[in-house]
């Protein structure tokens, strides 16, 4: 089959790879429509150590299981758990000590023709939602997420930092809970997609950092965003932090301590939640893709994702 | 007066410094006992450019106030605050937009003779309590302080880090949630102050990091701490940071997004729920003074506060 896949750092078009082959509990899909995130531009960086087929946002087909899916249109929770370890006993199976998870840590992703995956992982996909919006699943419940971790009230200040897919989503999904949003970021042409959408943007260039923020969320993938973000939270206020970057940032805990400040980190989010917020159109993915690109043709679909002009850009592998 | 004064990072004893006046809702307290803490060591060093007189911990008697509080002993919140800013108003007066802070910012200290601090700081110690347990009322406020930021659970996994003044404190605060606990530390002499009471203590040599804490309070005071913390908590798990120092510490945030860890700074706690501990003798603080001196010779206290052999070190000042 045909696959993306990572070694030693390289990204390579795969002509010839084998089809996997599911294994117990396992299911074989056929993936229809694919998203890259930024945490595939640096695992092509070399970020995890990462060897396989790479990719891990995509709605699929199943095409080797049970029944009752055979046919169906499926996304995928990333992590793959054990179920027995004391974490997934304890409720944080997305924190499994044994997990894999798909495209990023040991085992293949979602750039191929197939792709094999635990079947409790899958989530079925209404009809009405399109492959272009459930391809977005993956990363509206990373954003979602946030607000798991931290309740976000209706007359809260938060601001968004970055103005690229991720932070782009975040607005959206924040907004849903009337707080009072701002987006700040560096792309003018990137803030209008948020501000077309009635999200009050801001050029960093043009912020006049205040600490009066009750949430700064961090989805700029810049260890600057750090600093910005400790300048813009209120004391006893919280920084989340959704970027992932392999460098170790200079940070001064000492307005941490003295403002009392929480740093949360934030991963990824309840996919059932998602596909909810989406069917019920809440949020308007599709205008953040820009690009969609056969797999053929998927090291010049990351390519383009790694050109900041580009929000969302998509592979199209199957029907 | 007599007075240890803070000039241009240079700490001197001052023979004549001129008494200060209460301004507008002030009273004048004759300090008793005053504690160093390691906020005044680094402060000595330069941290916070403080100009003025040192000390923030200590036991007074009111000698210029109404007459409901004349010669009664105080404790007082080192937090000195408007009451009028947005922060104030909305409950966070600790974090005073305008606030001076006791012996640490803006406002002259306890290593003196007289002090002129605000009526409304003042907590009146009960009779119940001597000054030698009276003056521990600020940092066992600070470590109460967690518990307010984060509820510590009786079967909680729980760890301490620095086997110094604060952390033997909040070691000793946590024990009375009833949690698992543990301090850690690398001076064996002064884990034995803990042990004594009955804490497990484990020297940080033969500590083997396992990620499984749920709550891990650095009171190092040593940027290592953070990275040790960073070992030791779980996904999803708590670091409170209690240390401040001058110094940027280099992070890699990648895996407190991973690990989904919060991080939260804390400082300064309620005095009142202190007194309260502190009166219901769920505290021995006695033992953990190991050297008291006059104000005379202060010079020499700090010096020896500053040897990793010395838990508190106190300043007798008045009557």
């Amino acid at each position: 089959m045909l696959a993306i896949s990572v070694h030693d750092g390289k990204v390579a078009l795969e002509e010839d790879r084998p089809e996997p082959r599911p294994g117990e509990g396992e299911v074989l899909l056929a993936p229809r429509l694919a998203g890259i995130c930024a945490t595939d531009l640096e695992i092509v960086k070399g970020y995890m150590g990462f060897t396989g087929v790479l990719g891990h946002e995509f709605v699929a087909t199943v095409v080797d299981g049970p029944p009752r899916l055979q046919g169906r249109r499926v996304v995928c929770d990333i992590n793959c758990v054990c179920g027995n370890c004391s974490l997934c006993q304890s409720g944080l199976a997305n924190h499994c000590r044994h997990r894999t998870v798909i495209g990023i840590s040991g085992r293949d992703g979602c750039f191929a023709e197939r792709i094999a995956v635990p079947e409790m992982n899958l989530y079925e996909v209404p009809d009405t939602l399109s492959d272009e919006e459930a391809v977005f699943a993956e990363p509206v419940a990373a954003a979602i997420q946030i607000t798991r971790q931290f309740p976000v009230e209706p007359r809260m200040k938060v601001v968004v930092l970055g103005s690229g897919r991720l932070g782009s989503l975040v607005a959206q999904v924040l907004r849903t809970t009337g707080c009072r949003l701002e987006l700040v970021g560096r792309n003018p042409d990137l803030l209008l997609f948020s501000e077309k959408k009635g999200i009050q943007t801001r050029l960093v260039g043009e912020l006049v950092p205040r600490p009066e923020h009750d949430l700064v969320v961090d989805c700029t993938g810049d260890p600057q965003g750090i600093e910005l973000a400790m300048q813009l939270v209120r004391p006893r206020g919280t920084i989340v932090l959704k970027s992932t970057f392999a460098e170790a940032v200079p940070i001064n805990p000492a307005p941490l301590v003295i403002n009392e400040v929480s740093v949360i980190g934030s991963r990824c989010g309840p996919l059932a939640d998602a596909i909810n917020l989406l069917a019920r159109k809440q949020l308007d993915v599709r205008s953040l893709i820009t690009r969609q690109l056969p797999l053929q043709r998927a090291l010049e679909a990351l390519a383009a994702a790694a050109e900041p002009r580009h929000m969302k850009v998509l592979i199209k592998i199957g029907q």
